[in-house]
Formats: structure tokens, sequence, C-alpha cells
């Protein structure tokens, strides 16, 4: 396993371990599902290379645990946090598998696919030409949480993916971006984005 | 394990099982977060009784996908059915995991709660009293999604908790009901469940 090769020990915050594992595990179903769906080799290579991060993760967190557990007490206290890390893992594995469908060329069924557009009307990937309004603005500007019910999960900028974009991330002209949530809000910000729509409601 | 006992074998659209396995799967990492969060042993339950479940269900299609299988092409393409469902198989796992951290009176560390509740700003528990406005209504006439762009996942009824309730489910007083969805509506939601606001804006 080359993660006992690479992984080199830091002390970092169990509690930062814990939500970054929370976080990506969760993002990587979605990026699964919608590598399966738009058949998209670089998008489900993205998800492999964050199941390794997440395998890291979990490494360094058993070993923080450990260093942090004194006595049995301690241990037993602590039991949940590696349950939950473990819980990560392995919901970031499942979203390997199915990235793997994609990179291996075993083929996504039409009954995969099928049930991955029936469920997600919640996922849209859209590309953002030159005339859109949201080009040269960031991700906070357009607040779409609170806006939408929207998020905005990754962004294909050139041959790279930025996965769960920061706030002040800005949105450039030929991005491509992914994003979950209310189907309505969803079909609005794919109109948006792709310039069919020239305003943003409040 | 009891699986091998229980199952009979009935034949079930394979595009039926997968996507109960998936719609399942992922309520029930939702489910076992509120578990946790709300330190509840009866959801706790039946995260993992639905794991049970949706054992079953994987059950059933393994044995689907190979009567399907005529010959190695077939096999072939139904292969990635059967990792979509193994996937999916994993994920009600990991919830279950988590699950087990309250039946067990593992101990939910303040670490792990902490960070549930961070992410979990998608989630709330409300108790309908019966001054509530959404008393008598169906879950299709609150027409939560577009609204607020929330689900209803669950709704605790006495002592039994109706997973994943329908269109034509009813609210009855003294519910108690786990959403999910966008942080304001969530809110406004809660304020209306609770009978503190007593109308709801379109």
């Amino acid at each position: 396993m080359p993660l006992f090769e690479k992984v080199e020990y830091r002390p970092v915050p169990v509690r930062d371990l814990l939500l970054e594992m929370k976080n990506l595990s969760e993002l990587m179903i979605d990026l699964a599902y919608s590598a399966a769906l738009f058949n998209d080799r670089e998008l489900a290579e993205e998800v492999l290379e964050l199941e390794k991060q997440v395998d890291n993760l979990a490494y360094l967190l058993h070993i923080m645990n450990m260093i942090a557990a004194r006595d049995a007490r301690d241990a037993e206290s602590l039991v949940g946090v590696s349950i939950v890390a473990s819980a990560a893992d392995k919901i970031s594995d499942a979203a390997a598998d199915i990235a793997a469908i994609v990179t291996r060329n075993i083929g996504v069924h039409s009954l995969v696919s099928e049930i991955f557009e029936r469920v997600e009307k919640r996922l849209i990937r859209a590309k953002v030409p030159e005339k859109s309004i949201i080009v040269g603005k960031t991700i906070g500007e357009l607040n779409l949480p609170p806006r939408m019910g929207i998020d905005i999960l990754a962004i294909l900028r050139g041959k790279n993916w930025i996965i769960n974009p920061k706030e002040d991330e800005k949105i450039h002209a030929g991005d491509i971006l992914i994003a979950r949530g209310a189907p309505e809000g969803l079909k609005e910000f794919k109109e948006i984005c792709e310039g069919i729509r020239g305003k943003m409601e409040d």
C-alpha cells in the first residue's frame, strides 16, 4: 500500500482531520455520481485521488488518537471518533468504487445512469461562456445557498478540478461547474451560468 | 448471518432494487448523523434495521443479476450494476457503524457532535404541537422542496419511525420531524412546525 510509504506524521488536530474526512467523503459520493452520469473520466480520476487523500487523513487520525489516549478511559472516549473516521473512510471507498466503473472502462450500464439521473435531479453540470453574468464573481458574492438552495461542488478549469471551492474563488469564462441542491434553484442557476438568463433575482 | 436465513428469493426488477438501495443508503447517512447529534436511541436502532434491509436488497440484486446474465457479454455489462449495489451497501454499513455508537452506548464524543453540528446546519428535528398550522396537511401539500429547498427525511409518530414519508402522508399533532436542506428554509420550517410562525409564505 503506497499509503504507508507516503504519509508523514505531522501533528494535526483530530477535529480538523475528522471534519475534512467527513466533508470529503460526502463530496466524493456526489462527484462519483456525476462522473458516472456524465461519463467523465477526469472527474472519476479526481475521485480516486481524493480517496487516497481520505486514506491518508484516516491514517493520521488514528495516530493522533493513539497519542491522545493516555489511559483506558481516554481511549474509550475516543473510540467513537475512530468509528466515525472509519465510516467516512468506507463512504469514500464506496465513491471510489463507483468512480472506477468509469476509469476502468467497465461501462455505465443504462440501468445505472437511469437511476443516477432519476435521483440526481439535484446535480447539474454547466459550462460558463464569456457572456455569463457570473464571470469574475466570487462564489461568496453569488451567495447561492440562501438564494437558490444550491452549492457549487467542483469547478473544472482547463484540465484541473477545484474541489469544494472556497468563498473567494472567482468564476472564470470557460469554467465547468458542478452544482448540487434544490431542483428549481439548479434550473435557474444553469440558465444564469450559461448566459440564457441575464439577471439574478434576489 | 441471519441474512441468509431470512431472505426469500422473489423476482424484483433490478432497477427497483438498485434505486431502493441507493435511496435508503443515502437516507441512512443523514439519519445516522441525526441519531448521533440528538443522541436518539430509537432512531439509531431504525438505522440498524434499515441496514439489514439494504443487505437483503443487495442479496436479491446479486441473484437477479446472475439470472439475467446468460453469457459473458451480459455478465460484463451487468458488472457495473453490481458495483453500484455494493457501493450502496458499503455506505449503509458506514451509517450503521455510526448508529451503533449510540445503540452500544459508546458515547458520542464532543468532537463528533461538534463536527456533526457544524456540518449539519442542514438537519433539524422539530416537534409539531397541536396549534401548528401544518397539522392535518399532507407532505405533498406542504410542497417543501421548491418552497424552502428542504425535505422531510423521517417522522417519529408515537414509537414508530416513518422513513422517507410519501407525498400523501399527513402530519399529526405530536409528530417529531427530521428535515434536511437549505439552512434558511430549515429555520423557517422549524418555526412553522413548532407553531411560532403562523403562516407559510409563498
